[in-house]
């Protein structure tokens, strides 16, 4: 079971290895939220978003006998990069298995840090299933997305940052807004404020129709997506909470947010005009929920996680030109 | 006189309202420039360029009397937002003189921020004698853009930090490319750097048709450009180097760089890629010439400034559908 002592760990594998992302602002921004808003710019974290604290976490834990053989993830894409680039960096090999229809910016930065991808059907496909044969074939050590304490162990180190930075802007009681897939980045920086910061309270931001980790709050069980496909945020689609995430989320999370697809390309557009960043829509599903969700959101401060920043330019223009004024 | 004295003293008045910017790095980016490439992201410093350090040097060390009349600035846009929120932030008035052909977005934004602007024409007015009109008329105090010791000061602290981050990434000797209009940044850059790491040296970059600073470097006195506008890089054109900031780059700089404008939208299409910042024309000089000069820099490393990301959205697009592929 993760917890903060693992955390503490993970965070000692990582020094070094991996960016302290700076806390942004903008009074513009505070202006839309009606409150006090910051924005944890996990796009600047190497390979452009926070998968590479979990990825190193993991592959920095295997023993080095072991690690030799390589790793291999399946992802729709900022794992993958996450964990190619962190097993380049220790020198062992990778292979990642992506859906066909992940963003081809995304697959080839995957190939080109160093990774073997392998291409499934997300439709009709089991990625579980190929990852867990070609783990087996080659004697990989499988590293799964959210579902591993060691990653969310990784993960949870961006709540240790968040704890610090917090303190020094004089924030003790605030709703701490999470991009939200299969939960790993959620439960990681729910277990460090926990323990660090316990007036921040972590709350998960997910995608209209792929809400399942909402609805699981809500309902007190995990709850499945109807759809596996279809909604922008592709970095946060996952069929339902993960079976280790899930409990951790309930236990410390305040309810969900659900935004919609045009609300995250709305937040894209904000943070290129005010703060300078670059987001992909799952990665400014966050702040999307901080800005536009503002009466569902309580305290005169909110912090947003930026989680991710591989957007194809095509899509980000769609954004600039849609509210980019 | 500017000396380290007077930028340490900038950066106890700047500490707490300034933001301390990342250095970021990418793999695909130290490719591209046969060496490891950092960028100082000043983008994300508060109104999205590092103006904003300037500014707050020198109305924090107005006697309070005398800043209660407010101050008065000349800019094409990025001093402007950075002279306002800093006036705003001290709770006093601002005035802007700002050119008629400065971006859209730099006008409304210091509106925005709460600063008076009043717009001349860049080809057939002298904005010295308006600013001087002005401040006399009004009892404003006028804060120079560049050739004045507190705003050196206080863009100094940039190199102060880059002193710090360069140990902590193990950089010794190494070029510190800085985007060059006036020299206000490069030569605070380039004094800092004197005392604190005296194994980097600052090389300002400019655009081509606008390279007075490297002209003046190689001649030894000062040289004017031939045209007042024309250039993508708004941000950095200038008649000819400060009387106060080019003693000081001819002292300690090594030679300019001259990068065409392409090649700064190339710039900030890579930015955007592998660094996830937002970068405008001028704000990307340094980083072109890192990335597109390097036959002409020296050492196995090559740090450069990213000093703005004020840019519209449509010449945003206009480099992602150029570069960004």
């Amino acid at each position: 079971m993760t917890d903060i002592t693992m955390i503490d760990t993970a965070a000692a594998r990582l020094k070094g290895h991996t960016r302290v992302t700076p806390l942004l602002s903008s009074p513009f921004l505070d202006q839309i939220a009606g409150r006090r808003l910051f924005v944890k710019a996990e796009c600047l974290q190497h390979t452009g978003s926070f998968k590479f604290r979990g990825g190193w976490s993991a592959v920095s834990a295997l023993p080095p006998e072991v690690r030799a053989n390589g790793v291999i993830a399946f992802s729709s894409g900022n794992h993958a990069q996450g964990v190619a680039l962190a097993a380049a960096r220790h020198g062992v090999p990778s292979v990642i298995v992506m859906p066909t229809d992940a963003p081809k910016l995304k697959i080839d930065n995957t190939r080109a840090l160093g990774a073997e991808v392998i291409l499934y059907d997300r439709a009709t496909e089991d990625r579980d299933a190929i990852g867990a044969r070609l783990a087996a074939e080659r004697g990989l050590t499988l590293i799964k997305p959210y579902d591993e304490p060691l990653v969310i162990a990784g993960q949870g180190t961006v709540g240790l940052e968040i704890a610090e930075q917090a303190a020094t802007e004089g924030i003790t009681h605030a709703d701490v807004v999470v991009c939200c897939g299969g939960g790993g980045l959620t439960s990681g920086i729910a277990l460090a404020l926990e323990a660090r910061a316990p007036g921040l309270r972590a709350r998960p931001a997910e995608p209209a129709g792929f809400d399942d980790v909402a609805r699981s709050l809500a309902s007190g069980q995990i709850e499945r997506n109807a759809r596996l496909s279809g909604s922008l945020c592709d970095a946060i689609i996952t069929p339902q909470p993960g079976n280790i995430t899930f409990p951790i989320l309930k236990r410390l999370c305040g309810p969900g947010l659900v935004v919609t697809d045009e609300e995250c390309l709305h937040a894209m557009a904000l943070a290129f005009l005010r703060l300078k960043i670059v987001l992909e829509p799952g990665g400014a599903a966050a702040l999307a929920a901080a800005l536009f969700r503002s009466d569902q959101i309580e305290g005169n401060a909110v912090i947003a996680i930026a989680s991710g920043g591989n957007v194809d330019p095509g899509q980000f223009c769609t954004a600039l030109e849609r509210y980019g004024h």
